[in-house]
């Protein structure tokens, strides 16, 4: 049985989820549909981005996954189909799988805009152009329903992505940040999302942070020592490894945004002190 | 698989949809659910029968959807299925289905207060009152749980409509607006729904803006000139057509809603201006 | 078909459910997901446990209910299943269940915190302990994904209890109030729930309440006189039965809670009046 999850800016009150899991289920009735959230910020290319990959990796091998957070709707952005080794991306072309395709895409500059880029051997990309498998008539504004849902749809009945499209050998991608490393040989992260915990979450690799030398955190301003194990076992400021392996500051009876002022893209200092 | 689609002002905090969706898989564990919407205003009958109506034409024919917004849960009000060529509806009898229903009711007074009314050919109505097809007990004040889904699944199941209730030929109808022509050649909408972007839904048809002539809408005290093709494409303020074929004003990066200060019964006019 | 229910505070925003429900496919492709909610308050372990008390016994006998508020993650806390005639449980082991399995349970004193307890006859115990049904690596801060749901889909297979863990004779329960009869006559309960209409939701069962005599119910330092049966009917403030059968304070047009400033814990006082 085939699974769709859904992933889009569109919330949950006015019934657009909902028409465009009808026209899934109007091309294939079988479909599973799970939603991974459709509370992502109006328009915010990025938090898709990164929900998205944190919660794809989870599912079945074979699974389509169908983002829809699509500022361009109806203008000449393209819409694309990624095949990778575990799963397909449906989605407008505009950076929003940059997290999930992060180590096949060839990185823009960091301070750069999103921009067209190539990718590495290990994912095959096409631009959706064969209106037959569209819903018909086409809005100019919902292609989620009338173009996104439909081609997920007919990927999950087995037809081949060249057939919704042609092969493209370019993305769009979002100028990711990077964590670096200082000339004092602290690494500076960067927050890529609060949870509705408040916890922030870092770009910092959980193989950035061996575990025989203390590390020091600063984060707005506060310092923190020491890595916890878990929520519960921390202080009320802590730095753990969170469930997708990097760096989280977490705040345990409250927000560790709310208390430390910060927000996605702020900086995250590691400190790693001598063990000797 | 049947597919029942449910819409609510339960929220999706307290678990009432989970009981009601538990209630339904207890009579039929292979119906399929699909939320339409569980986030209308607490009894906002016009909100819930506009979302419905806008959700429900893309799923499949023969799907059952189940509506309950009910403030008069254990008064006398009736409870209905409406039997479609496309689809099974299932629902108080308190207007809650006027849009959807819209081709078929004859309408009452724009000015009064919702109303039994008669309908024309091309649907069948039943007074749900056959107590044999319910859970038991029946609370007062839960029938999504223990009338309304238990039924809806029955006719999932494909129980005969005539089964769960006796034929009636009216149902309740609220008094919608409809746009008007005034003296001056401009048209007077309004506006029926706000969505989660704040973009201005209005019951203006896109048949009633001629592709050729120009037009200036007047919304909340702004004029704005000329039709944008989609949401990207826009300026700040601009007037398109949304993706159910009504003209819609949206702000390109906020709410028109906030903006332009603008409720739902708002008017909005459009003005045809002289293509020569 | 096998139905997983799911409550947790995780949210809908973040993905966590998604990554939660993905996990739990991974083991079982045909498992039917179902919401019961996972707006719960963070780390609110009375709340969640109260709302999975209301909506789980609605499921088909044999469903698998998943909840995942977990403040202790990561630390010795136990992860238990809990079989009863009716369903399996999957959960924390710190009084999540203690509302659904109020009638086995040995109830702590009121005034304690949640304790160790034992229970009676009618249930069975587990404590989750087997890391070959878990999904791997298992992260320290989010055993929802890695250890609850893989165990939940295993339980949805058929896969015994005691396969997967070993059989416990204790489970950690909260001080549930009970309602008291005080010298003059008058019955005291207390607010478990306020739901997202705003209705105060009592412990107050119906079964305390004879419709031969009229009753005054003190709430909030106001006085309300007679049951209503149903919130249609009642005027502005009204007491009636609510949907499980217990005592609920609702204000008509509006929030009970916000209108008599009551919390969960808040008193409600019943007086029963002569009928003679």
């Amino acid at each position: 049985m085939a699974i769709i999850t859904l992933t889009s800016d569109f919330g949950l009150r006015d019934g657009y989820v909902a028409a465009m899991k009808g026209a899934i289920l109007s091309v294939n009735p079988e479909a599973r549909l799970v939603d991974i959230s459709h509370a992502v910020e109006p328009q915010n290319v990025q938090q898709a981005a990164y929900i998205v990959s944190m919660a794809y990796p989870y599912f079945p091998r074979g699974s389509v996954h169908l983002v829809v957070v699509d500022p361009g709707v109806g203008t000449d952005r393209r819409a694309v189909i990624v095949r990778t080794d575990s799963a397909d991306f449906v989605a407008p072309d505009n950076g929003v799988l940059s997290y999930a395709l992060h180590p096949f895409l060839i990185q823009p500059d960091e301070q750069g805009t999103p921009r067209e880029t190539g990718f590495r051997a290990g994912i095959e990309a096409y631009a959706i152009n064969n209106p037959v498998y569209w819903r018909r008539p086409v809005s100019d504004t919902f292609h989620g329903r009338d173009i996104f849902g439909p081609v997920a749809a007919h990927l999950s009945l087995g037809v081949a992505p060249g057939v919704l499209g042609d092969r493209i050998d370019s993305l769009v991608a979002l100028p990711l940040l990077q964590p670096a490393r200082e000339a004092d040989g602290s690494l500076v992260g960067h927050i890529v999302h609060i949870d509705g915990f408040g916890n922030l979450i870092t770009d910092i690799p959980k193989a950035e942070l061996p575990r025989t030398r203390p590390v020091t955190v600063e984060a707005g301003g506060e310092l923190i020592t020491g890595l916890s194990r878990s929520y519960g076992e921390g202080r009320d400021l802590a730095v753990l490894i969170g469930s997708s392996g990097y760096l989280e500051v977490a705040c345990r009876n409250g927000s560790a945004a709310a208390y430390l002022k910060l927000r996605v893209g702020g900086r995250v200092r590691v400190r790693f002190l001598s063990d000797e």
